[in-house]
């Protein structure tokens, strides 16, 4: 029912919503690969063109690379189909990073979505094209399409202009594109008007940028609340050109909103939980922790008057 | 020849100038794990009371689990004492954490010094508590030594003095101390004030710190620097209390100095060639990248100027 692909030259490219999918958690803090395809699945089924698994919302920096290669592989053997995924596979470690994208290659993922190597701070241009170089060259494989995770106010570094310019020109098939959590429209117009003409894909990085991305040229966006909204925000995607446009976009926000009152990640694992009537999905790894419980009642009371919902959740 | 550990209540507690080893790789940017073991050697020989292993300095983010598993193996089976050995063991991932704390202490290490996880930046102390009170309990073992890596500057996460309180009175003996690398000497003083007196040993991350921290009673310094200029800051060290302590901090000082004219882990890198007349020293991981040849023509001439050596290093 989604638009996951366009024909687009060579290949099909990612276009619309997806969700950086939530990992559930067993009591033991273990990862839960059947909880987690079983809720693959349902984003699909309900508003996520694709699914971008192991991002900042699903804790993936709190798993370890076997852990994130295990899940992948549970997700993919479990149906969930490779050409909608778009799996984070960055690292503060090289050879952890070529081994996560040699991965999703593998196993024919749409992509790789990509932070920089985030412990450094002070990092040269040179020193990042430098990492995604090698990365590009040890995968060696033409099916790679990376797309550079620019989350500059959690990652503390990001991707300068001159450094996607100097990617592209270097890997102009295999860099693919965006996802641009900057928080700055400004800053995704740049993007695409410097290089949405070379084919590069910018995803903003919430759908409070989703109509003013789609008018300057994105793709769709990447986004934390697709966990628990993505068939309003998909429904926002189609019709972003059409006079429903704005309401769309008010109503996206106003759940947004709500979520952001609280810490987003545990939010939005106590919205699943609440839809699934499971408490199984309130676990969080270390650092993360849960709501307080005034938190929690405050949230399910806002999306309740709100109306969202979550239909037939059985995860 | 140099002072490592001190009888302290139970077990003997490291002090004195411990070393954030410099990792050394092959061309194709792999760890040369002979090749650290001979430096580690050399470092213990040559001022350093122990060693801190896979720590900033040592690019440890930039390693994968079993590359410094390896290592960290292949440094202790080269003869390096392990009652020597205070190697990082922090990740963002509780299960990477866990793994590597084990691993030290199944070596025998005298310590682990540990990162907090440090991509999630609005982390509670709530949830910094139970990602450490999560790895003291899985490691599980009453000789483990946990030392604490506080480092804003650069993970833009650190322990609050609530917080280490906290985790001091739920595991008085395993929590044993603090790299305080705030660049603030008024925090170590602060760190000392509240939890010396509880057996919680404090060692400045840097020794332009080190004659200001002796005398609110640290234990010693981890600085970058050690790997070039241990002699001397062991011997302010070992004259804290002396009246030529403020001369032997000024010469440290200016060793430091000039090492911070440039990004300090290539600069120690290019020090370490440079004597070492080995150019496999400057391989760097990136992100990291060599200095520029006018930053490294600079560097040596400043060293030179101030007579800095490294006797007899073949490594």
């Amino acid at each position: 029912m989604s638009e996951s692909t366009s024909g687009r030259g060579d290949a099909p490219r990612l276009r619309g919503v997806l969700a950086p999918v939530l990992t559930p958690f067993h009591a033991d803090l273990s990862p839960d690969g059947r909880r987690l395809s079983r809720y693959c699945r349902w984003l699909l089924a309900h508003g996520c063109a694709a699914l971008a698994p192991f991002g900042t919302t699903s804790e993936a920096n709190s798993l370890s690379v076997e852990e994130r290669e295990s899940l992948l592989d549970a997700i993919i053997d479990d149906g969930v189909p490779p050409d909608r995924l778009l799996p984070g596979t960055g690292a503060c470690a090289l050879t952890d990073a070529v081994r996560l994208t040699a991965k999703a290659v593998r196993r024919g993922c749409a992509g790789a979505l990509m932070l920089p190597p985030f412990y450094y701070k002070a990092v040269s241009d040179d020193g990042f094209f430098r990492f995604f170089a090698e990365v590009i060259e040890r995968v060696g494989d033409a099916r790679l399409r990376v797309y550079l995770y620019h989350f500059p106010p959690v990652a503390h570094v990001g991707f300068s202009t001159t450094l996607v310019e100097r990617l592209l020109c270097a890997y102009p098939r295999i860099v693919a594109g965006m996802k641009d959590s900057s928080g700055d429209l400004a800053h995704t117009k740049t993007m695409l008007d410097a290089f949405a003409g070379a084919g590069f894909d910018v995803f903003v990085g919430s759908e409070r940028f989703l109509l003013g991305g789609m008018r300057a040229g994105a793709a769709g966006c990447i986004s934390a609340t697709a966990n628990a909204n993505a068939g309003a925000i998909d429904r926002l995607f189609r019709a972003w050109s059409s006079p429903e446009a704005e309401r769309l976009q008010a109503e996206v926000d106003a759940v947004r909103g709500a979520v952001e009152k609280v810490p987003l990640i545990p939010g939005l694992k106590a919205i699943v939980a609440h839809f699934a009537t499971d408490p199984g999905w309130l676990n969080l790894r270390p650092p993360l922790v849960g709501l307080a419980p005034g938190q929690r009642d405050a949230l399910l009371a806002d999306i309740t008057a709100l109306k969202l919902s979550m239909p037939e959740l059985r995860v």
